[in-house]
């Protein structure tokens, strides 16, 4: 296939006219759970989820069949400066483990009848140390967004996809991505990552501040975002959320790194996770603040930080079961059963 | 079978004399835990689900294979009051729906893979109208909480049990145990229930009031709050919680209705409910009180409030997520990933 995007303009271009829900679905499926044997809004979020899976679906009973989970894999520069409590050769180790089957992502997709896809993007070539220099070059930066677009892209039949990744370091960046898209210090959006004690959270927090000041005059659309302060894992998740937009795949985002990436396509288009929805809340303290700011709220609340995607891939079950519900309980009239009284 | 009470110093003799969790399993699955191919503690709730269940069953890898719903239904006098926006005959017809797969709690058994029971106690006969008189005798009482209890004991082989209830009417039930259990006022434990608007909950804090005042005195041990200010469905429940403590079964609960159920048995014995966990938190804001009074956090908060075992169903996809995860990743050794730097 060509690529997805071929330079800034692309991003800007395609962000400029991006694809709406279908309002006819989702009034259809709203007014069926109207007729479902239950008090009105009884079943709360479940409800919510179906008529948004309708919309995105445009179908009025939408399916949960065929999910698709992709984790990107990256390296980071800026691990130089002992921003993690595990070492960097972590990265690949762990794609190993995903690929043998060993890791929490798998378990929890095969609990929920998920695939898993996971894709390691030039792990031996780290990106940029972002506090003295750029990640990515723009071609670089194209290369990565566009392998993540591909991912989504080249399924034809997947109806919802959930979205994880790996790399050691990413914690950080992210946290940078997160103050250039919604200001704050670094302290703001410092946590422990995979176990860093305080003191070390206080060098984190330093080493963003610092990245930040490097990159936050020019960094100030997405594709500059994303090239300048990311990392080729989440520029991918990036292209995957926008991939995913243009065929209306409804989306599961996990934790903070993956919703760091997504951040900023919301500076070019306003409504362009609006089809995204959080699977969780990290217990990575930046989690909350990011998903204040994206106005979104999280299905679980688990006090889980592992990423790899498996906040979100636990939300399956809730998003299977709305499915379930929506589609297959009976309404009061088949059920015979007594709406209000007058 | 003979009979799991047969009067109210029967109940007593069990609460001073329940079974521990083996906390050498338990000690066995936290231990693998920190094995796992993931830092330390980064599956937050997981972790803690997977070392729960591994206690309770005595298994350091726990199961979840056999699940068993049980959904108990009942009838109540002080409907009388107009305390339900919908009419007594809707628990009678909401059993034919569940028995015909028509209802939410049917969608989320076959989600999870969850066998369900559908238990119907007197219909016919609602309880007495607690604002005036007992709900049951003690034979009645007694009957009730022994069906619920051999709901559970007639199983050989569940590995998780999850409880729910149908009762128009119940909401005000449950606000009267509550505050017989916890103290408050009517107005601390009412809530719109299936659909209330301000005024009528105002009137449903009038009658709790009523219920509490006249029962308060003698209703101070956990059978007489049962028998006197519960309901057929929630003897049941309590039943059923305590036979599946003599068989070491964790028990997932769900809202408001069914917790209230079960607060009595903290008064007998302040670890009795340690073997259940509290599926969700309910929109019914009786809810956030009990738990806080039981000192149990939710696993998912999703607004819900329809009952009939919902909250506690659609928390088994997290269930089950844990003890895949807990059974299947691979530990580090296994997996040849580096632990943390030195």
């Amino acid at each position: 296939m060509s690529d997805f995007i071929s330079n800034r303009q692309d991003l800007s271009a395609l962000l400029a006219d991006l694809p709406a829900m279908d309002k006819e679905a989702s009034e259809a499926a709203r007014a069926r759970q109207d007729q479902l044997t239950k008090p009105a809004g009884s079943l709360g979020r479940l409800e919510e989820i179906a008529i948004w899976l309708a919309g995105w679906q445009s179908k009025e009973t939408p399916r949960a069949e065929n999910i698709k989970a992709v984790i990107f894999a990256g390296n980071h520069g800026v691990t130089r400066h002992g921003v993690s409590a595990f070492p960097a050769d972590v990265t690949a180790q762990m794609v190993g483990n995903y690929t043998a089957g060993g890791a929490a992502i798998n378990q929890l997709c095969e609990t929920f009848g998920a695939k898993l896809d996971v894709i390691p993007i030039d792990l031996e070539r780290p990106t940029g140390d972002i506090t003295v220099e750029p990640a990515m070059s723009q071609e670089d930066m194209i290369a990565a967004f566009n392998i993540g677009a591909k991912a989504v892209s080249s399924d034809i039949d997947t109806d919802i996809l959930v979205l994880g990744e790996m790399g050691i370091g990413n914690t950080t960046v992210a946290a940078v991505l997160s103050a250039l898209c919604f200001k704050g210090q670094g302290a703001d959006w410092a946590g422990p990552g995979t176990g860093l004690n305080t003191k070390a959270i206080k060098h984190k927090a330093d080493i963003i501040d610092l990245a930040v000041e490097r990159h936050r005059e020019i960094a100030t659309n997405p594709f500059d975002i994303l090239a300048r302060a990311g990392g080729r894992e989440l520029a991918a998740i990036a292209g995957a959320v926008l991939a995913a937009r243009l065929k209306c795949v409804p989306v599961l985002l996990d934790g903070f790194v993956c919703c760091a990436a997504t951040a900023p396509l919301i500076l070019g288009a306003p409504s362009a996770l609006d089809h995204c929805l959080a699977g969780h809340l990290s217990a990575e303290p930046g989690h909350r603040r990011l998903l204040e700011a994206l106005q979104m709220q999280p299905l679980l609340n688990l006090d889980m930080r592992l990423g790899e995607g498996s906040g979100a891939a636990l939300a399956l079950g809730i998003i299977k079961a709305a499915v379930n519900v929506h589609n297959d309980m009976a309404t009061f009239d088949e059920a015979g059963v007594s709406t209000r009284e007058p």
